[in-house]
């Protein structure tokens, strides 16, 4: 280790950019779309965390993301904690904590969105607010209706679209909002009929099917964010290969523009732990991306079919219905970036292997680590010309 | 890296034994019992696999197990290898493997099984038969019924078990032997009822959860091996942390003798791939051994409970049906040898936090690594008073 | 990855204290004393870091250190950070970075020490105060004398003193203070003389062999401290094993007293990159505590000696003078926690192996990796008797 | 982990040949040719080693080698593994672990070059033959001198190269032949004069300084090579990064004839525990090819120089006389893959800092991982022009 003084290290996030990214997580752009790699809900000390902005940029440069939105509490929790006067209020406002990470990426490649999060009892919960331009005034709306949770989330939802934001639920399951069922509410309806509700967050902590379903149903743009308040080096194992959890974004190009178009389209899937969580055409274009049939081989009584994993996403396969007479492993992996060969035959009679004559081998495969519906795998069809 | 001539190489493995487990399986022993790691079905260059004896030894004190067994195909596919020549025929047999084996570990506190596996089209398929003499006579009796694979396999049981063997029914849904269903054959019965099924692959290269069902009907001992053909670097990816699947025992001794006891008494649970697989009371007393609970504190409107997992096996927790009054997180994890702290919660009423007034909190999980039948996770209920 | 609010990290940071500690640095107690794993030189956003203060104990926790002295420029430095307007003056005083350190580590077992460091140019450069009361008071008296760096250093060192601190030089070597060599100044004989030259940074981002040998000469404590200023995952590659440098205390107990007795009376060792510094008889009794022979094999031609190493601190050994008549390996190296064997011989005659008559064994071995001066290796050697 | 019957191994190690590479060692092409990494001296089973043939290949596939020797000692030690019995004579041969070998290596990219070690006493000691065609008539020739260790190497390496062989020298500082000083004999002359010493390990178990001096006087290929007898995953500690130490050769296109034709024109140099050996020229093109400056930024004190690492080879700067008008750090790193920048000052006077006026600034530096002669390194000198 060698001694590097505060501004070095700022060069060094600079240069690391491209080079220094052991963690990274690696996963290919998809047919016509860029695939960012975004966490669009980080707090630091200028809410109610542990983790000054400078961090979160090297954080995210060390694990090779695209872009993060800075999304600290804007209301009852930010005022705790600039309250307890370690702060200049004369200075910092609930801007500050974006001003200080947009700083600190200068000169990396790493896109800083402005954010908030208004955070308010269920219902409606907590609710993003990327893409804001001040949220001080967020809040001095919101504040107006500081007896009525629904009310002033609404008025602050209100003047964050006045300035152009997209706007999300946040973690529809967290336990003290759902203590006992995850709910939707009327307010939640309210808020989709006036064009806030735009996206939920089908991953925050843990996966929330409800979420999922919800999404599908109401056309909601997918997320999946760490919520982030300690430092990360303290709550992922990085050491044996862990990753954070991200929105995985198509966009058109890699820029803030270019994310704010596809989360204006719907065009993201979740990835956390190891799990994507989607829409199906989202999951289905990532999957054709990351999966390839490498080589094949035929022998007189099977087809051996060797596909790559080219991403950190791993894959877990089962037998799907539809080609029952064939047989192959019903249960089976690829780590991510390795290889695997699966042998499909024909099914045997008596025991013995039989003599493939089909022009053609057909097999279905459920995959349980790409899900396009609440707990509902993807599935696809692999048809392979013997010659 | 020294170099290192081949007689320090076997110096190296003795004396390593306790001291270079870099990937070490950490599972604690059970009340009453020691817990031993260990793997009961194993191949070498002397029947269809690629690894010489040794390296079995080697890879073996290297994860810091406790027992192998060595189980050469002993039959159809053990004459391929020998017949295509290189190996001496007047100096080798099928008890080659293990003699050399035994040899290898020879200085290291590593117990090395005698055992071979007789190969035969499904029913019955592949046995492993371990604590065996004499490899030559069990296929010699076998061999008299080479046109029958039922007869051929009892007959080579017969002989194991008058060697004193301890035999058991290997990866019964192997896709070969059971292409499209995973079947009990009545031929099972019959090895059963001739006191020959004493035990069952529940795991090996996948979770078979029919075997888990079966073992549990007809009280057969819980088997997880690696049926290793391979080195295992080359299969397992230890730089993230995986480990082989093992069959953990729960034995009165760590001692060859200690092991069979505990296996002629069902003293087993499967361990692979994060999961724990085994008969409830067994699941339980492991679970017990593994999680404590080494902190709780009270506020007025929380109870929150620290919990260690002392093992390399993951909790994953879900709330289970049972107190239904208590507020808790639906969905969490503790991570192999770390803490977590759940906080316990009155449910709210109109969202907002309750004091707490029962003089017990109350909260029932399941265990969703912890399974104790096919797919069903161990249950465990914690009651906590409050001062 | 689990969500985690604020007040559950600090929660997790005090269970965690035993149980999880991934990268933990190896090194056992000494005859005698315990071993403390310290670094007593450490900045925040207090002074130009970029660190919150939570987040070293938190990086401590993590690494199983036993204490930590946070050490921010308490002078110019200070000033520009401060007084950019973020903090609000009147609750943030040079203090404050270490109060809110100790808070952060209430509930773990990690000691915090209260420090500051003096910042001035050449000679004498910066200065180190742990141990102190009040930085505020020493900054006072330092600025009596703006315009004269070390009248200004002399004073707040004065003052520090007043207070019962324990004064050292930090980084002698620093290329902006050693342009072109590393030179002790008249300034720093007055120091001496003064009582306040206690200790000095053996290293610091690097190794200072000019300090070394000062330290021998003027019986000064010897440190290995970080000087941290970035958050450490970002500098230090954990993912291959690398750990922060620190200076190994031998304390009569575990407690803040036990190691200000232990400074006191020159007990450390430094611990970086692989290597020890310090004077001999603490690195010797260091060696032993982590050297072991644990089997000794002789044949007719060899002694064949296992050597276990049981620390995070590698060995690498070369042939060292007086012992000529034996022949063994001239450079050879133990990992952290493992062994290794070493064959001893008889001095060949016409390349032939020569049995072994003599009743003793004796080897003289260089450690390469434990320095008892610039740039010299211990000096080690053993005696086995053939029996 | 999954079940992957003998064959299938052999086609997942023919598919991963290019993916997946957890470990690679990463070295980029020089100026002019392909860079290929080479292990030039492996023992199997069928010598004194405890490895099977085919784990050669799937260890040096894993760690994303390009070409291995398979050098079975064909003499004395390759009787005693022979004669113990377990082989049959009239199937195996000193060619038998070649044959195997490149047998597994079909379908992978993997280079197996056929190759035996003559094993004698010093002088001449052990000497490897690579691109051999038949090691029976090598030994026949031998073995007609059994008395004579020297005239039965030299009888050996006649026939090698009638068969068209490459030869060098192997550790001329192994203990066991050079118990206290490693020297070159008479004999040496006699085979440097006959043609046969074409080269010499400068690395096998620990570097060899002498041997960097013989091959720089006698412009000999210099090799790094493992000398494997046990199985790598058991010495090589993957866990933290280490790679085994290859033979980096310089070859005009990636085959077994390419790395000939950079053999016989010393185009190669040692790579090992993170130290690099050769011809200055060598060196001098591969750190070319590996470190790049990236950026350069000028203020009106320094010149900050951004400088890539693009490679597996750690960096370790010393600055070096030349440039003593310049002030920059005196030792510094760059870890493998990674950035780093150095600022570069004018000499200060009076302590303080200078503006630069130069036009020109230039550094010099040792470069102490890349060996140019024995104990030398390599000197490298920047000049960055301030416009």
């Amino acid at each position: 280790m060698k001694k590097l003084i505060a501004t070095l290290c700022i060069a060094f996030a600079a240069s690391t950019a491209g080079a220094y990214t052991p963690n990274k997580i690696v996963v290919p752009d998809v047919e016509g779309y860029k695939t960012l790699k975004c966490d669009f809900h980080l707090h630091t000390v200028f809410s109610d965390a542990t983790v000054w902005p400078t961090t979160r940029v090297q954080e995210a440069v060390w694990e090779g993301l695209d872009a993060i939105a800075i999304t600290d509490h804007i209301d009852t929790r930010h005022q705790k904690m600039v309250k307890n006067g370690y702060f200049n209020k004369e200075k910092c406002d609930r801007n500050t904590s974006f001003v200080l990470t947009k700083k600190a990426a200068e000169g990396t490649d790493l896109i800083v969105i402005h954010g908030g999060e208004i955070t308010r009892e269920m219902a409606p919960g907590h609710w993003n607010c990327i893409f804001v331009k001040d949220n001080e005034a967020i809040v001095n709306n919101a504040e107006k209706f500081n007896d009525d949770h629904f009310k002033a989330a609404k008025a602050g939802l209100k003047e964050a679209h006045k300035q152009g934001a997209f706007t999300f639920w946040n973690h529809p399951q967290w336990n003290k909002h759902a203590p006992n069922e995850t709910k939707w509410y009327p307010e939640h309806t309210d808020l989709l009929k006036a064009g806030y509700m735009q996206g939920v967050e089908v991953y925050n902590g843990e996966y929330c099917p409800e979420a999922h379903g919800w999404a599908l149903e109401h056309n909601l743009t997918i997320f999946a964010n760490t919520d982030g308040h300690a430092p990360f080096f303290y709550e992922i194992d990085y050491l044996h290969g862990e990753h954070r959890p991200v929105t995985l974004v198509f966009a058109k190009e890699r820029s803030e523009e270019g994310i704010r178009e596809a989360l204006d389209n719907q065009r993201t899937v979740a990835f956390a732990e190891g799990m994507i969580y989607g829409r199906e055409d989202n999951v289905r274009a990532l999957y054709d991306a990351c999966v390839k049939i490498v080589d094949v081989k035929h022998t007189w009584r099977s087809t051996d079919i060797t596909i790559e994993n080219r991403s950190s996403i791993p894959l877990r396969f089962s037998k799907a219905p539809g080609s029952e007479m064939w047989s192959y492993t019903r249960d089976w992996e690829i780590a991510p970036n390795s290889v695997q060969t699966i042998s499909v035959r024909a099914l045997q009679k008596d025991h013995k292997y039989q003599e493939i004559t089909a022009k053609e081998v057909d097999i279905n495969l459920y995959v349980n680590t790409y899900l396009v519906g609440p707990n509902q795998p993807l599935k696809v069809n692999y048809k392979i010309t013997r010659e």
